[in-house]
């Protein structure tokens, strides 16, 4: 057993384990190398990018309990690159190792009716909603919130995915069918200026360092560009601040966090929590002594968290799909790349990132 | 055979073959994972630093020349990380995969001798000097060039090691007996103020970008600190990066090289030249958009190189040996920090180093 299950900092050659090989998983591992760490990728895909920059790759099924069993017992401590991990996977990993951030977290994150379930109760603001399960659900919940409004399935959404409009009541069907039968939650418009994502994280002693918000503009519906700074009032800047610092104390949250918020007139509105290091986070790559991944690796290894200020503007832009194509280009300028080892550029792929610094911290 | 035998630039997903497998391989395999390549490491040594982010590992020894075949056909182009590396296994490699930096590079600076006479023909400074081969010899060195001097191995010399200092004639017998029967040679003091380096890199297609020179104090014959910016007159730092193009330039070098130099009231004196990244380039990883790892693998990728601009000050610091048992203070301040992941913290072993952003460059 480890020993992160106190809160005693593991040492230079301790193993820790990520679940889940893409690019989040690829630079939490150099993250942890830097750390004199070695790391343990558990994906069931091949020659995936996280593997190449890895001591040890489980290329099994989250359903092989045997190889989950090594897997763990393999490992310091183990951790993910994202949430739709199934719940009997974590049992078994749970049984040999600490896993971080918690399972409370995950549940929370896992489900949008769950996480605005939460987040209400915390006092915080989010987007009307209301759970639907069929079309008298939906019904009720057009009732209760109005349209335009958003049908989206209550798990396994990202990108974009899983999501239908609903410009009128007539759209209702049309949108219903769209969830193909998985429970779905509606969520009201908002009418906000600007989206804004603060990437926060929580040790394992409770202190919390989060970096400044980053302003987020996205493009069929995946984030195009990160900018920091964010065009934020120093008050709204402390709010997110703040209550990003709640989200994960409330959650008992170790880890790096991803909060993204709406900027209106009547406040910050929560959009949605990711209990993972984010897209909207790879600025800091550039912009900071100390990054998100790091961050996140500094937390669940029960280290101390370095002070997430930031040294240099900067703007991060995603590369989907043959966005790749441009590299030649973007190689004769003075931008950071990041490529991900994908061996095809897909339609709507993450295929790297670039981050460009744009000046001294202002 | 490798796309770079011309100069088109390697795709993603192409292999990069490094030979050695310590701290600075480890830095060019993340380097290279971060533009989407793929790296194979060569390394006798077993859990080696560079293994731990590298998709193969070669645990061979240099003279097996079936497994440098192997490998050198693993791979679309092979760099190394140590200049010491054996004729013969250049000599198999070569027949199946381009290297950069080049023989001549190689074989230059792998003798102290060879690396003066070169530095001399084009019209560079270096200390007085000449070679020992015998006690004869010797007397004839010390008549030419005085005391104090400093008697080093012309091969296999690093931190300190092979040499002998001769305070006066009187020293001589006892110097030569250090060097155990190597050929040597004998280099006259330098009454310099301080010394700088140079970190530069030339593309595949002749293009030169220079790092701002950094100032070096050294412990114990060991790099213990870099600082940028070096304290140089504007003149003085013309000449240094100028110098450093002209050694590329003469031997037709493609990578990154380390130049270091005497500062002296007679102008900069090259102390010697290394034809790899070097340690006293590390404060790049935290001063500039793309580091010197990462400029080396863009030119032996036939990449176009980044502009080397600086965007802030930085202290690069060494953790030698036990300097380790620091980390968790070091932990608590926005410092960067790099460990090697290596098992055991010898006297004199390079464990780490820690970039600190002092602020935005001046």
């Amino acid at each position: 057993m480890s020993e992160a299950s106190n809160t005693a900092p593991l040492k230079t050659g301790a193993t820790i384990g990520i679940l889940g090989g893409g690019q989040l998983g690829r630079m939490l591992s150099v993250a942890a190398a830097r750390l004199g760490f070695k790391t343990c990728i558990y994906e069931p895909g091949g020659d995936c990018p996280a593997s190449h920059v890895a001591n040890y790759h489980f290329q099994k099924d989250y359903a092989d309990t045997d190889a989950l069993t090594q897997f763990a017992q393999s490992c310091d401590v183990v951790t993910y690159e994202f949430e739709n991990i199934p719940a009997e996977a974590l049992d078994t990993i749970e049984a040999h190792a600490p896993i971080h951030p918690n399972r409370d977290a995950l549940t929370t994150s896992q489900d949008r009716f769950l996480e605005k379930n939460f987040l209400t109760r915390i006092g915080l603001q989010t987007a009307p909603y209301a759970a639907v399960d069929d079309a008298e659900g939906l019904q009720l919940a057009i009732d209760q919130i109005g349209t335009p409004a958003i049908l989206k399935t209550r798990r396994l959404g990202y990108d974009g995915k899983g999501q239908a409009r609903l410009m009128s009541p007539d759209d209702a069907d049309q949108a219903l069918a769209d969830m193909a039968g998985a429970p779905a939650i509606l969520e009201g418009f908002i009418d906000f200026s600007h989206e804004v994502s603060v990437i926060g994280t929580r040790s394992l002693d409770g202190a919390v360092s989060c970096f400044d918000p980053g302003e987020n503009v996205h493009r069929n519906g995946i984030l195009h560009t990160t900018t920091v700074p964010a065009k934020l009032t120093p008050s709204q800047r402390t709010d997110a601040v703040l209550l990003t610092a709640n989200i994960m104390g409330a959650l008992n949250y170790v880890g790096t966090m991803g909060v993204e918020l709406f900027v209106t007139p009547q406040g910050l509105i929560v959009n949605e929590i990711a209990p993972r290091v984010h897209n909207s986070g790879h600025w800091t790559q550039s912009g900071c002594a100390i990054d998100q991944f790091e961050q996140h690796i500094r937390a669940i290894a029960g280290w101390p968290l370095g002070d997430g200020s930031r040294h240099s503007n900067v703007v991060m832009e995603n590369l989907i799909g043959d966005d790749v194509d441009r590299i030649p280009d973007i190689a004769k300028t003075n931008t950071a790349i990041h490529l991900y080892g994908k061996a095809e550029a897909k339609k709507g792929r993450k295929m790297g990132h670039i981050n460009t610094v744009t000046g001294p911290a202002t």
